[in-house]
């Protein structure tokens, strides 16, 4: 079984440490982790730091802090622009693509968007659920996710991919080169006018059938992932 | 748009019908169609039907019956021995791979499935989650979920490969022939005992990472059909 996974602003220093905030809370009260067990602090930023409990207390360990690692980012990158859907589907996507490596997340308010985000509390959720997910997976890179763009604010760079139902160019051959921008519509599509937005996207598919917009980006994700070699 | 597609469990001959029962209620009542729309039935067993609404009533609309089509099954199959886990995430599981164009899945009772079955009531849930699945996402053929399997009761052909996170060879390199069984183990993974129980499956990883159970096997789909030729 692989070790828990907690997050930290920053790796601390030295041999013995205190976990306590939240992330403590988290693994003394929920997980009730105790003297003698393993587990790892990330800062997110490739950073991984192996420690075992030294003693546990009411909302915080004591560490002993053991071996120190630093995972290389991702190169290339992949963004994933997701059109927002309708909250539950919109968090899954997120969490899906989280698990399945994505390096950056830009919620994108598309035409078809049936959910209008009118404050911060969506782009805090898609945020609280990367870092499930991240923990959940036990990655070392926590991915980014911006604030919401409407189209014309979205500025698209490197090799631009729009998931598009009647495409031709299937992902699995289409050519890529350097970091990589996968546009992902919302429930209902991404509409005729958006597609003339992007004009230098490439529109891919996959397979023949209709995938979710919550599963489209997973699927894609799972798919470069073998194409750029990280699987 | 796609047309909405409706399962009946035998298409019907000659030119004018009538959709009623369960999947009537639905297309009248709850997507509520109306004269002059276009629609799909499907059989799941690869065949398609194009109508359109002659007359809509309350629960029931009369069609047009239009094009016929038939769509090959896949060649070859991909099987999932899904490891049982807690109820949403196994129906999330079986949702995401019926998007993905699995073909066949085994409820396999686990040693560390959590949820033990105990009647017919959880593999009825996923025969419906795969029939939602299935219209979502406008598949011909419905795959086929058999009775919950112990390990004993598993008989495993073709090319098995067993997804574990101390496996060595990429999924995205084993080498394939004919038709595939992938085991995906429940929440807490495949037990050592029950490695020793499949001698001849191939262990595969995705990545370094952890991937839950629910998203395991869609991602390893998504693989395969590339590697299949499917996408």
């Amino acid at each position: 079984m692989s070790l828990p996974l907690f997050l930290v602003p920053e790796l601390p220093a030295g041999d013995r440490w205190r976990l306590d905030g939240p992330e403590g809370h988290h693994a003394a009260n929920v997980q009730r982790l105790g003297a003698g067990e393993a587990l790892l602090l990330s800062d997110g930023r490739g950073g991984l730091l192996r420690a075992t409990v030294a003693a546990a207390h009411k909302g915080a360990l004591d560490l002993d802090l053991l071996d120190r690692e630093r995972v290389a980012p991702h190169d290339p990158r992949i963004t994933v622009v997701q059109g927002i859907a309708k909250g539950e589907r919109a968090e899954l996507a997120v969490q899906l693509m989280t698990e399945l490596g994505v390096d950056r997340i830009v919620p994108w308010q598309a035409a078809r968007s049936i959910a209008r985000w009118k404050d911060a509390k969506p782009v805090e959720r898609w945020r609280a659920t990367v870092r499930e997910a991240v923990k959940q997976s036990r990655r070392a890179w926590l991915p980014e996710v911006t604030d919401a763009r409407t189209t014309k604010q979205l500025a698209l760079t490197g090799t631009v991919l729009l998931l598009h139902e009647e495409a031709s160019a299937p992902l699995s051959t289409v050519p890529l080169a350097g970091d990589i921008t996968l546009v992902v519509g919302p429930e209902g599509g991404i509409a005729p006018e958006e597609l003339a937005a992007f004009p230098d996207a490439v529109p891919v598919r996959l397979g023949r059938e209709i995938l979710r917009t919550s599963t489209a980006g997973a699927a894609a994700l799972a798919v470069l992932s073998v194409r750029l070699g990280r699987w």
